[in-house]
């Protein structure tokens, strides 16, 4: 399992460090067997972040941890909450290290530490975030989901204006949203018979198309047709269920009328699946990118420039994210094997 | 204080009948001075909900009340659960006989019951919503606001499909919905010096214009533009504040890092406001329309056709919309006086 530092410069490198060197943290993530991990970042940047908490850098008691020290950043190229052409170009080059390793069946799952996209830009990296960064390099049909303890959500848009969602949205696109969402949850989540529920982009999912036609031109055509697919339609006891009521649906995730919650929501765009997990979740929730051929977490939360060096950045989101990543890796193996 | 009943063959009667003559229901809105209360219904539809929950009607203890029999509907025409053309023209007959009332000051105050659309529709109202037809015939700047115990939230467009929202906005439009819920929070809630959070349209709230530019074009010129309106730059402590990140200010709003949480967040377009409020306030919420010459409320929910005639139904959120009304109609006489 590969970890990438993310921003050198953001709370990346003390959240790592607690969470790698102090034992009562290390159980919020690591499991009784042991796993090899690797850390691409720099020895300087993790060491100082370490020191900077009373820790002692590297861990002497996790067996399976090695750094790949990725660039030769010293640590005065990395202030906290100075972000630089230097360090900018440090986060990229962990990532596309971790993005080759995993290529190259190295490493079985990454969790990435969070990028400094304005840096990330200047240093030439041509993407608007690591999701789409890491679809481009790894390939597979990628979707974002934000994994939390009330609420799973999909995402079928993700960074666009949202005067450009309602174009964005196609029956052929929703449908490989629904699939891989679907087959991501029996595969990394190892739900058998997934229970989907897929919002409407529309107020009240467009009121038999008086306040909008893309429930009936869209999302219930791509339900229908991902229902019909084979590799679906396999799948016993499985429930793709929608278009719904976008204000009532997240609501009725949590507080469902039958007792029984939904594996997963599917929302037409980032806000609005976004505004009720950070609602239910914040602080808690993982950033998953399902589809890709090696499993993918994140924390739910940037580099948090004013919070860095200042040891108050709270650990939860990257341990979640941490703890995802190895129970995927795990899963995975256990069924290839 | 004017009620309707709303449509005649969903909740409203059953739910207005067992506050009107409930004692203990009636202690959930009714103060202690005793206020002119006319309902505008039917009194055979009004009768036979109550007999049905065992409750007699007309109430004998609630003295100011007057049933103002609107239209000579049969209980026959109104079956509970089955919407007739006469009960859809019934329940447009009640709003119009208490519009005109309170446009001749004849009321001072209304509470609406639930309208069933496709209904009214076919009886030849012409707005999308009640609160577009108050705002038709009373005059004034309606703006939709819904009032929950965690959040209140006002909304800037209502009932658009998501693809027209972005070109709904404007600099004007937002002035104006800015100005209404600032002095509607002054007036009608009593607050002095409101502090109101405004939400971006975008994710990330733009993202310094990479994902999309109305955040500088629109929002952030409407709230510089309104905090120089006179009437507002006169209201010592007024804070209009934004754009925020959709997906952390209602986070934010319910858990403020400083611990003083907004008088209302305003947000862009329907769901935006409606997916957090009903996650956090389902059944508690009221639709109060600001900016009417006569102040407004309604419950947040509909005429919930398959609860009609079980008494299923929950009277809480038609409960908090006749207290609020009550509390605004107290709130603006004592301060005409």
């Amino acid at each position: 399992m590969g970890i990438t530092l993310g921003d050198p410069t953001g709370v990346g490198p003390e959240l790592l460090a607690r969470l790698l060197c102090d034992p009562q943290l290390r159980a919020r993530w690591a499991g009784a067997e042991p796993v090899r991990i690797w850390v691409y970042g720099d020895d300087g940047v993790l060491g100082r972040a370490a020191a900077a908490q009373g820790l002692r850098w590297p861990p002497r008691d996790l067996p399976g941890l090695q750094l790949r020290a990725v660039t030769a950043l010293r640590p005065a190229e990395a202030r906290p909450g100075q972000p630089s052409l230097a360090s900018g170009a440090a986060q990229v080059a962990y990532l596309e290290a971790a993005m080759a390793d995993a290529a190259a069946g190295r490493v079985h799952g990454l969790c990435t530490g969070p990028l400094h996209k304005a840096s990330a830009l200047a240093a030439g990296m041509m993407f608007p975030g690591q999701t789409e960064l890491l679809a481009a390099r790894l390939g597979g049909e990628a979707v974002m989901m934000l994994a939390g303890p009330s609420l799973r959500v999909a995402l079928c848009t993700t960074h666009l204006p949202l005067r450009a969602v309602a174009a964005a949205l196609s029956v052929a696109g929703l449908v490989r949203v629904l699939r891989t969402t679907v087959l991501g949850l029996v595969a990394d989540f190892g739900i058998q018979a997934p229970r989907v529920w897929v919002a409407g982009l529309n107020p009240h999912a467009g009121e038999q198309g008086n306040l909008g036609r893309e429930e009936q031109e869209v999302v219930a055509p791509a339900i229908a047709c991902a229902r019909a697919l084979p590799e679906l339609a396999a799948l016993p006891g499985l429930e793709i269920v929608g278009p719904q009521v976008p204000d009532v649906v997240f609501r009725q995730a949590v507080h469902p009328p039958d007792g029984r919650r939904p594996d997963a929501v599917v929302a037409m765009y980032h806000d609005q699946g976004l505004i009720p997990l950070k609602l239910l979740d914040f602080d808690e929730a993982v950033n998953v990118t399902l589809g890709l051929p090696v499993p993918r977490t994140a924390p739910d939360h940037g580099t948090a420039h004013d919070l860095a060096g200042t040891g108050r950045a709270r650990p939860h989101s990257l341990a979640a994210a941490l703890r995802l990543c190895r129970e995927i890796v795990a899963r995975r193996q256990h069924r290839g094997g």
